[in-house]
Formats: C-alpha cells, structure tokens, sequence
C-alpha cells in the first residue's frame, strides 16, 4: 500500500506531531510513505514512519537529492518544479493531507481530479457556488486518518 | 501581456458566455491569451479571443495537437496529462479563473504558491482553520475581471 | 505548420549564422518555429524568423519568462528543466537539428522515438551494433533543411 | 547507492540475460536500481535485484502503478510519457545502458547533459563533426559495468 501525506514545509510543533504520529501509524501498518520529500510535514512524517521500521519515498522538486530530509529512503529527484505535485499524488493509492499551504491545496486538488481519496486533518475547507465541497474526508486524529486512508484507497 | 483563463473542459451555456466575453476583452487589450486549449471554457475563451483578433496557446495534455480546440493558434503538445496545468499558470502574468473544476483548483492553487494573481468569476472558495481565504480577488463581470487581471499582472 | 529548431545554448558564429537562415526561410514559407527559447542556435533562429516576420515560441526550462531571448513572441514558462526537451519536439510537425551537444542529442532521441521526422545539419551522428543509423535526414544547407522538414513533417 | 539501468521495453534473450545479471550484481553491491519500471531491459533488471534482495525503484510513463513489471518494489506513476525518461536518470548517481533503443539514447543524452556518468554494455556510440564520442564508459560483463557504475557514481 501506497500512502502520501502532503502538507507544508515550514509548520507549527502541533502540526508536525500530528504528522510524525501519521507517519508512524502508516509504518505499523505495512504502507510506504510518499511524500514530497523537504521539510515540514514531509520531514515530520518521514521521521515517524522510520521511528516505525517504514519506507519513505520522496519525491523531490529540485534537482538535488541532497535536498530531500533526512529520513527519505528513496529520493526521486525530478527537477520540475511544483509541477512534481502531480506525481506525488498520482502514486499513491489514498492522500493524507495536514493543514497546509497552496501546494497542498493543488495536491487536493489534482487528487481529486485524478479520483485518488482525500483524508483531511485541518486542511484546506472548499466551498463552489456557495455550497460547501465535501469530497475531502475528514478526520481529527492520525490514527484516524490513517484508517480511513486504508480503508478508501483505490487499487 | 499573457493572460491565463482558466476553467473547465465542459461548463453551462452561462459560463461559456462568460468565458468568451473574457476572451474577446483580452484580445481587445492586446494580451495573449494562454489556456489549457481542450473545450468548455478554454474553447469558449478562445473562441472569444479570436473573434476580437487575437493570439491563443494552448498548452495540451496530451500528446497530439488534435486535441486543441480549433481557436487555438499554438498548440503546446505536453503528453504531460495534470501536471500541464503548472505549464499554464506559470507562462502567464495573471490568471483569470472562470467558475471550474477540480483541475481549476489546482491551477488557482498553483498560481498562489507561485505568487501569480488569481482574478475569480464565481469560482472557488478557500478557508483554512475556519477562516476564509482572500487571496482570489473577486470580479463579477468579464470586463471587470479582465481589468484587475491587466492591473494586477505581474512582470 | 510548427517547425522545432534545436541546438545547443552557446554556439560558433557559423553555426549561428546557419540557425539564422533556417529560421529566416521557416518564417518565408509561413512556419510557425518552435524551440528551447534560449541562446545559441535557439536565439539566432529566433532572428531570422522575426526578419522574416515569422512567428517564434520558446519552451523554457526555468521558472520565468525573462529567461526567453529577445526574439521569442511567445515565451513557455515550464520550470522542468530538461524535460521540457520533449514538450520541444512533441510540439512540432518536424525538427531540424543545427550541430548541437547532449541536450540537442536527447531531443533527437525524443522526436526519433514519437515518430517524429528529424532533419539534420552538421549534428550528431549514431551507431548501434557497428552499424550507422540512418534515422536523421541529412542536409546541407538551411534552404535544403527546411524544404525536408516541410516535406517529411507528420500532420 | 542509487543506479539507474536504462534499455529498451523489449528486447533478446541475450540482452535479458545481461540485464538481470546487472540488476544482480547491483542489489548484491547494496545498491538500490532504479528503471523506467516497464518490460524488457527494466524488467530483467529488476528480476535479477530482486533475485540477490535488492530494491527497485519504477518511474513509470503512464498513470497506472499496474504498468510496472512484478519486480518492482516502489512504483513512480508520473503519468508524463517521455518525459519521465529524465527523472529516471537524474534520481540515479550513475547510470548504466544496455543496448537500447531510441528512448535508451534519450536518457544517455540527459544524463551526460546533467554530468551524471554513462556506463554502456554494447549500446549507442555517438559521433559528433566526424569525431567519435568517448563520453560513454565502455564495459563487456555485467560485472565490469557495476564495478565502473559504482566507482564513477556522483554523490
């Protein structure tokens, strides 16, 4: 199973935690952690899943791979930009997103796009044509989110 | 000036008007205009600019220009599939995001993280931890969007 | 019909005064030019097409538009670095290669696997097996290169 | 130690055979291969990593993780078609090409452009204003390749 967990690269004590505590979750239940490779969220998660024995795969943007945090196992240096959001989503089998900036939110959005499931931890809220848009699903914990990440995930 | 429109590949006969009346008003100002080049709002656009003389670029997908619509000038031919929509924001100086879908999310989410204004017709709402965000401007008429996109452009 | 002219970013003065003719004769016979959008051959290309009063796209590989040299009309900000060497050849009908190194060399290799026809002057040439490739159509002047690309060019 | 191992989607027994004894020798070194994750050269590859223990990393063209060979550990759906060919090379600090077709001469070319060093098992020879190419390290044996992929490695 194939899992990402986006968010920003810069975030708050209380972000990270939550994301470390995914990550770790994710790597007691076998899944390998995409994410996009830098700091932040990606960095927290990364950290907890190795504290868990996980894989951790980071997709980077630049063109370095010195520029991936310390606990990617395999970094995928793609040199293209935001545009490697895309890829960070479209291998995964669920999304884990947490709280986040604009690149999470185009995360969000190509998964949808692409019909990969969203899991929300205090993310982004969407609303079109005054209704309020429910196709991120919420949770509130990591455990949570990781059980119905696990659950929702397409082939 | 090179302008983005943004929207959908199918959209409302409504939407459409909007979306040409946009395109007809660029190329009245003289911008190109830069879209995603398949149908809906990206025909209707383009359609709109080239009745008024314009110039139109479609940056495609995928990988034949046959699948631009025929008010298309330069067919940008990606085989990029999603991750194209980066491709459209970043070659323009402001984007003008006409109602849409899950890929114009993406686009408008693009744009603000790469500091690219993002002019709004009835588009998206964003809010994060309960707060909404602002960082659409919000216009109501083509000639009123069109106006803030020129305004607000960026070298 | 949309022409790719490819070579490398520095160039001798005669291989740039060659790209200069090759652009100047796309534009006489209504070719749209398509290329890197950079210096070298890409900019002398550019040259002779706007003296010719033709029209030139520039597919960049950096995050901005200033990057373009001053002959390009319409700049393709990609921020993909060199994988925009596909998105240079998969957008054009046919490519004419001027000299060139290793990035002109993967875009021949692109436009060979999609198929897609490449007129060669003065550039690389191939073996496998201790056998000469015979893919690249030679020519030996810009007038001969743009006739055999306008001829051999796919729909 | 991440390597890349290009060659083509199909190809002789002969070739196969030297494949997966590079994917062996590679994954008994500790290194982790990295391919374009499809049939043939990658395949072989692959199976031979996963033979000795090893890792494998697919970067697919498509958008479906189902594309990939058996053999594939974590799979890259980067759903850009040719243009993936250049993460391939640029995530691997040395790469090693056996025989190949045109999109094995496509990865040959970035990663010289990127300095990223070539090791090739009878592939592509390049020429160049009548002089022939050296920038592919030559090797005759699985062996001699990995040894000489390991040494020239970047970091």
């Amino acid at each position: 199973m194939f899992i990402a967990v986006i968010g920003a690269g810069r975030c708050s004590a209380e972000v990270a935690a939550l994301a470390e505590a995914v990550g770790q979750e994710l790597a007691k239940r076998g899944a390998v952690l995409i994410c996009g490779g830098l700091g932040g969220v990606m960095e927290a998660a990364c950290r907890g899943a190795k504290a868990a024995g996980g894989v951790t795969v980071g997709i980077l943007p630049g063109t370095s791979r010195r520029e991936a945090n310390r606990y990617v196992d395999i970094p995928i240096v793609t040199g293209m930009g935001e545009a490697r959001n895309v890829l960070v989503v479209q291998s995964a089998q669920a999304v884990i997103a947490i709280h986040g900036e604009y690149g999470t939110l185009s995360e969000i959005a190509h998964a949808l796009k692409l019909g990969i499931p969203v899991v929300g931890l205090y993310t982004w809220q969407l609303a079109k044509d005054g209704r309020e848009n429910q196709a991120i699903v919420r949770a509130q914990t990591a455990q949570e989110a990781v059980e119905k990440a696990l659950a929702l995930a397409v082939p």
